[in-house]
């Protein structure tokens, strides 16, 4: 995408344009809110239909609601190459997260009308709805709906400020709910050649280094608990001695500061592991002269590897079980919800490499600690890979930034990934 | 106290219908509740007082409304000798934090008069208002008035359910709150020989042993904090590698468990230490998949030793400037809130040990955890000394219980204290 400075610099501006115009579309009072499913997701997917219709794409929606924007290339009976990302936000929200996909792919699109060239394969815009789902709680809905992987209990579950469910959400955007439960793909998925979801990195790496572009190498699984109940013994701060005492707090401390030591070890043994205890809450009679007699906590690990999460969870229940024994307190675990790691294409990912290193593309391997839509591809058996963004100040909150210079190194590096891809490497 | 059979059981009846009349009259739907300085506190010390009358004890109220009961000695130049506790309770309270003290000042008195006993300086029960003062905060509300050290910030204070301070509750009872903030001592101090405060021990040492009476070795002092912050850095849980993470729980809990160990180093060393932190939590809006940017905790260390109270806080600040230097974080600590220390007669303690070895009564020294009015006598200059006896489930709650054949042995090693007090040990 470095043909001629006047051209750079349209697809520049052609890019912010679209960010700037989404941007206003969404406002809230501090960032952006796009609810997947509603109205307002349903208006941004049809202004970024009316410019893929200006640059001759033919235009398709999914049975869940999806969009697919594409540019037909000269052999339409090869699988597409697909690129795009999702177009809902969570709640006051910065306009990247999603969008950045969307804008990198409909640009490499804009870049080959610009230039008049002409695929051998059709190359698809996908525009992903309700990925965040942040106002219903059930993530990946757009995609695990097209994979028909959705149930009746998420179809059930409750806006978070509204009375609305998901289903009905669905259904408000002429969506029928039904099919997305009925646990097969509502596509043909053979006719996915891959998925590339460009994103922005939602973490401080690429930011805090010169490489400003990344290539994803796994997309974390991780195991999950809301609320761990650590229970002791309530009793008054002055008058039980140390040896007497069954303090939740020390035994949550304890567990914690453990985990974190065993955290350490295992990066320095070279695992890919993420460890986080993200709300930690005393019981609302907790005060300042008991001994706590009750602690919950929320636990969050994620690793590339369901090896790695199964043993580290392993060791989790094993070091609560040793101190609960030794301190005389009892772990109480909810529910354990797990979501499984994603594997790219290797084959993908040495494709992008060799791209980069003949235009000149800096860039470097990098985990992704979130799920993403390309996870349920992956996990349905479409070949996927993911280019990251530097951006500032993480997502899921209204200060998210990202620099359109980088945003152009990654979208270049989507775009000469499009353009070679017939080539044998 | 162990005469006659037939009067023991008169002595353990009469104070068992004492406790059961003082429990209907205070019943709450769980346990009692008796607020300082309210009508119910004043009722009950008026029944106090009609017994107090039918023992030809004499009757007055010091000038914070608390009630001193005199059994006049033989020789009344003496100063006196007083033993007592409080009167109120916390809310939902069990019957004997507080009464027991007061129940056996009184059942001494009576003990005196069924064996025709004349001591030789006056006997004194004395019925303290407002310990606890869990309605209003200001604990020792009632010793520290007679002291004239509340301020008019303390009178201020607003009740926790309704709109009355504790300076119009104390109005409300017919005295004037005005002088109490004088400063000054509202009695002649050097008319008090001893006070001696009978308590539950409200911790499980002494009923976890067969000895079921201690002798106090200290009160303990304390350094508080209501909310000590731990600013981090709040991102995605999934997308922030361990060495960019700034994270507010782990640091936390590095603090918790550091300081646990510390504390028991200095108690192997023979140190007199208790450290609790009561509260946690992350802040409304932190949630499983966040890295935890905030989390404020309470902190509660007590000594019977000033100086150790002073070396261990100043251990805590310096763990804690090492560990946010090393993470990254930040500890924001909130007011310091002191309470010194008291420190009881051995003289007075050397007399009882004395009692104990002459009438065969087991007990044992144990240290007072928390804060008493005679810490608050102890302070301004009085002789005390406090017995403890056994009690269950703790106390500030409606489980709280003590057998009374434990409150009986207590009784009896106070008894034997006042009853040979001329005597040169």
């Amino acid at each position: 995408m470095a043909q001629a400075d006047s051209l750079q610099d349209k697809a520049n501006q052609f890019a912010a344009d679209v960010f700037e115009h989404i941007r206003q579309m969404s406002a809230d009072t501090i960032g952006v809110s796009r609810q997947g499913y509603s109205d307002l997701e349903t208006q941004v997917q049809k202004y970024l239909m009316d410019i893929a219709r200006q640059l001759d794409m033919t235009i398709s929606r999914d049975p869940a609601g999806n969009v697919w924007m594409r540019l037909a290339g000269s052999d339409p009976t090869l699988p597409a190459l697909v690129s795009g990302s999702h177009s809902d936000s969570v709640y006051q929200a910065g306009n990247y997260d999603g969008m950045a996909g969307v804008v990198a792919a409909l640009t490499v699109a804009w870049w080959m009308r610009q230039i008049n060239f002409v695929p051998r394969r059709d190359y698809v815009v996908l525009i992903i709805r309700n990925e965040e789902s942040s106002y219903f709680g059930k993530a990946y809905a757009g995609s695990l709906g097209l994979m028909g992987q959705l149930t009746p209990a998420d179809l059930a579950l409750k806006h978070r400020f509204l009375t609305v469910t998901l289903g009905e959400a669905i259904r408000s955007q002429g969506v029928d709910p039904e099919p997305l439960t009925k646990g097969r793909p509502l596509v043909d998925l053979s006719r996915i050649a891959a998925f590339i979801e460009l994103h922005i990195e939602q973490g401080p790496m690429l930011d805090g280094s010169d490489t400003r572009v990344g290539i994803v190498t796994g997309i974390r699984g991780n195991f999950r608990h809301k609320s761990i109940k650590c229970l002791g013994q309530t009793a008054h701060s002055g008058a039980v001695e140390k040896a007497w005492r069954h303090d939740a707090v020390m035994a949550f401390a304890e567990l914690a500061h453990t985990m974190e030591a065993h955290w350490q070890a295992w990066l320095d043994k070279g695992e890919d592991l993420v460890f986080t205890i993200g709300v930690v809450n005393t019981a609302p009679n907790a005060s300042i002269a008991a001994i706590p007699g009750l602690v919950s906590f929320s636990v969050d690990i994620r690793s590339l590897k369901q090896d790695t999460l199964d043993r580290f969870y392993a060791l989790l229940r094993t070091e609560a079980d040793a101190i609960a024994q030794q301190r005389g307190v009892q772990f109480e675990f909810d529910r354990r919800i797990p979501c499984e790691p994603a594997e790219v294409s290797s084959a993908l990912n040495a494709r992008m490499e060799a791209m980069a290193r003949r235009y000149g593309l800096r860039c470097r391997p990098i985990p992704s600690g979130a799920g993403h839509d390309a996870a349920v591809l992956g996990n349905a058996g479409v070949p996927v890979a993911m280019i990251f963004v530097a951006n500032q100040h993480g997502s899921h909150n209204a200060e998210e930034a990202m620099k359109i210079e980088d945003f152009i190194q990654g979208t270049d590096l989507l775009w000469r990934t499009v353009q070679n891809f017939e080539e044998a490497i």
